[in-house]
């Protein structure tokens, strides 16, 4: 009975997303969700009581996402170096914006924050801390570039990255998102770097 | 009286792109707008028809910024190199940004884009071209790193630039802008750069 019902809930969000993503907050209504889930609307008024609290499932989905990633992707006893660990990092995340609808309709919805009238997270934060984690390491490891302030590299990390997103987003729905990341890492790697590699042992040639 | 009809139209259109950039676009009502502009609504409706031709307005104000700004820093005469004409504009544009209402107004409008019934045009495009002229021009001055494609680069900062905006906005209203394109540029000059220079004879130390 608690399965089924947890069944029903994840049918739901997932209806919902698809919708959020397609459509946008606005454009989605209660009974689309009913329609797409093949639940009723009472069903939807059960589990989540809104439409905005639905949304703000959505949106906490897709900020659930990121600490098991980056846990996995951070784990030292690989003996991977944290500079090569954040590239690959950032093509997962990047693989979960392209094929996660409950990771792309939360990022829709986010944008969209002014139209739900339910408090979002903030996001950029919580990524600038964990970028900050892995350039500190990466400096303990020796591999970070004597000038760099792991700190503010962290955020202009971040803010790169979630501009490929956008403008990946708005040219082809994010399809080249892993050429766009490949760039962007060609550029940004080898001001980071201690030793810069040649273009062509870049971790980002192995993700591609 | 043509004079005055302009600037009608005029305070019409600041009035409604600094309630967009408050507010949003669904929080914006037409009497608002006469509210804020000092107007009647009746002139809301003679001068532009509906919110949606008003907020068109607000994004083809947003746009036609762009090709005066990049017309004044491209200008060749000046024997300024490419890459430094290129740090000078996005310095420029992070200012209109920050400080202009119609440009903040617009780059909202466009987030909001989905709840608009009228067509926007499409942002990144224009400028990933004008970059790359300006990549292009400096590769001839022989400045550009000889493995750079300028058509790639350009993009990837368009990118970082565009990333830059969004999460400066989320986290500060875009109040360390200028600090925020400054690491920018310190993570990506050096790669574009042939001869990378000295970090403090970057030219975004002269712009700080």
């Amino acid at each position: 009975m608690q399965e089924r019902a947890e069944q029903t809930r994840r049918s739901l969000l997932e209806a919902a997303a698809s919708l959020f993503d397609e459509r946008g907050y606005a454009g989605t209504s209660i009974s689309d969700i009913a329609t797409r889930s093949g639940h009723t609307s009472g069903a939807i008024y059960f589990h989540y009581a809104s439409k905005e609290k639905l949304a703000l499932a959505v949106v906490e989905g897709h900020f659930a996402t990121w600490p098991p990633l980056i846990e996995r992707h951070t784990e030292p006893a690989t003996g991977t170096p944290a500079l090569e660990q954040l590239v690959g990092l950032s093509f997962a995340v990047a693989r979960a914006f392209r094929d996660d609808i409950v990771v792309r309709a939360g990022a829709r919805l986010w944008t969209e924050r002014t139209l739900i009238a339910a408090p979002l997270p903030p996001p950029f934060v919580g990524w600038i801390d964990a970028v900050t984690a892995m350039l500190e390491r990466s400096r303990a490891e020796g591999e970070l570039a004597p000038h760099i302030d792991p700190e503010r590299a962290a955020r202009t990390v971040v803010c790169a990255f979630f501009g490929v997103h956008t403008v990946s987003e708005a040219l082809d729905r994010r399809r080249s998102i892993e050429d766009h990341l490949s760039d962007l890492w060609a550029l940004l790697l080898p001001s980071l770097q201690a030793r810069p590699a040649p273009m062509e042992l870049l971790p980002v040639a192995r993700q591609g």
